[in-house]
């Protein structure tokens, strides 16, 4: 932050004008100004020229204090990654490729100026490495809890893009990386600091892949490139996202359990249940794709020389009767029904 | 609603789900479906085809309830018309035209879901009317306050905009309908329901001006087209703004406090106090704008076509030294510098 500003002073004691500036500043230049956007923060509105031909996909996720975040779990850095990663992320699962953004911030007043341009360094990093424009935004009031906020865009040419509904009968169910990791990191977030897991030399891993999950960008634009039927984020864990899919697409399932992958950190850490975290954890923010079955060793291929590991755990299959069946040949080698449900907010 | 929800359900009752069934279906259906989203509610994102040779226009404005309204002095209706409202009134302030919005909103959870589909059917009127899509959201816990979150996208050809930075020396300076009234609006709110002003004929007219403020899209358009030199909306008050356009132009200005164009109820309700209203008080949601001082007649014409008034009320002069002044010839026949400032959410 800039040197005449001491560290320490709230966001109520600056005034929320002089805390856009330094904001502003604490964004890396070539995430605030481009060619293409002819008008940017401070104006009532931003001016973008689009790529001619492309279309725009849109997308908004909020992190919510106290159900999305703890200040005392998280450091603001990170804190603004994740606010931006979320959205990027489902830009990721359309194939899309992200352009800009706006930020708002609810705010108590009595946030440190420093902590919000710590939060403004970690959305500006991620920016900056994905090509997005912060391009404006808003600060209200939040008296109560702490909201972030962010709408972010990006183009795709001539509407292509990876669809929920696209899932076809036969096609290999596959996702990126590995499950699991960041509701591992969270349960880790919850134990005391001097549990024995905690101070595992790994735990400091999955915490990290709760804080700062990773936008799988560039595969999902291969994804698309490559001919995968369908995709998803992962944010509400495999067996709340899926059904979404499988519903949208109105067909069925199979999976199995062994192919599932799981990082040998958790698996360490969570010898009980390691399963339950990789197939019901959430904000994993890896991405569910189908592709045919003739297509998947291609596009594994192709994915792994962009540096993305992508895994094969299950394939589609009819219907069942109205139902959009989904089961599981488990690690016992008994295929059962799998009890499906996504997280609600209010349930 | 549909039928076969009951109307006292609530949010948490009935789960994320169910809700945003109820929601989608309480908006018109030209608000959720155009030839131009190819992928709506539902995806992990929206996809919209652009007219080509626009550009994009992008605005973002949240409402947190007990610091914008508290549900107390407004009806759910009335919250949804105002949620997007303020977002377009932005666009009109660029000139562009509105094409979509994404809606987010923070819920407790003890929410009665009819009241939530009243809070749609006042985003979906508006958005009928305006030709909005409402292109997605999203729902999330808000267990404190409850906050209605916008990101409006619009439209303008080849990038062409009002911007703030515009106004030049001997422009005029002017304002659409009148000043105050919201203010006036918000103060009877807050008044005991038997108090003699709040009882007055002409109450509930102020108080629908604070509930359901009218975005000025034609006449931003038309300030476009007829070489407006700057516009912006009026939210925090004509005191509070200005001086911000002062700022980005580089210029000063000279007021007449005669010229205001303030409502007969206003000045016969607020007797002592109607100046400040129309100066100082906020979210007007009318336009602010400077246009060479030879074009006003010809735009002040085009306008009352529309059906939109417009006035006068001072002019562009010189800045002092390196400060963009503002000066006001008074009720009184003196001129005197005016005492400026924004609402600072945190001051």
């Amino acid at each position: 932050m800039s040197a005449d500003v001491p560290a320490e002073l709230t966001v109520r004691e600056i005034g929320e004008f002089a805390l856009i500036e330094q904001l502003r500043a604490a964004l890396p230049p070539e995430t605030i100004a481009s060619h293409r956007l002819t008008t940017g923060i401070g104006d009532d509105a931003a001016i973008w020229r689009p790529t001619p031909g492309e279309s725009l996909v849109i997308t908004t996720d909020s992190l919510v204090e106290a159900v999305h975040f703890r200040l005392d779990w998280t450091d603001w850095s990170s804190l603004g990654h994740k606010t931006l990663a979320v959205n990027l992320s489902d830009l990721a699962a359309m194939g899309a490729t992200p352009t800009l953004a706006t930020l708002t911030l609810g705010l108590r007043g009595d946030e440190r100026v420093s902590d919000l341009v710590a939060f403004y360094e970690g959305v500006g990093a991620l920016a900056s490495r994905t090509g997005v424009v912060i391009a404006g935004g808003d600060i209200v009031a939040s008296p109560a809890m702490r909201t972030f906020h962010v709408t972010a865009l990006g183009e795709t040419r001539g509407g292509r893009a990876l669809p929920r509904s696209g899932a076809r009968l036969g096609d290999t169910i596959a996702v990126s990386g590995t499950l699991g990791a960041s509701a591992a990191g969270l349960r880790l977030l919850s134990e005391p600091a001097e549990s024995p897991r905690r101070a595992a030399a790994t735990a400091s891993m999955l915490i990290a892949a709760h804080l700062r999950p990773e936008p799988r960008l560039s595969l999902g634009a291969l994804l698309l490139e490559r001919g995968a039927t369908s995709a998803m984020d992962l944010s509400d864990g495999l067996f709340g996202d899926l059904p979404k899919m499988l519903a949208a697409s109105g067909v069925g399932a199979r999976l199995r359990a062994d192919t599932i992958p799981v990082a040998a950190a958790v698996r360490a850490l969570f010898p009980e249940d390691w399963l339950q975290l990789a197939t019901r954890g959430g904000e994993d923010y890896e991405l569910l794709f189908t592709v045919p079955a003739a297509v998947f060793a291609v596009v594994q291929e192709a994915a792994a020389r962009l540096g993305s590991s992508v895994t094969a755990i299950g394939e589609i299959v009819p219907m069942e009767g109205r139902e959009a069946s989904l089961t599981m040949l488990g690690l016992d080698g008994v295929e059962r029904p799998v009890v499906t449900g996504a997280f609600d907010h209010f349930g």
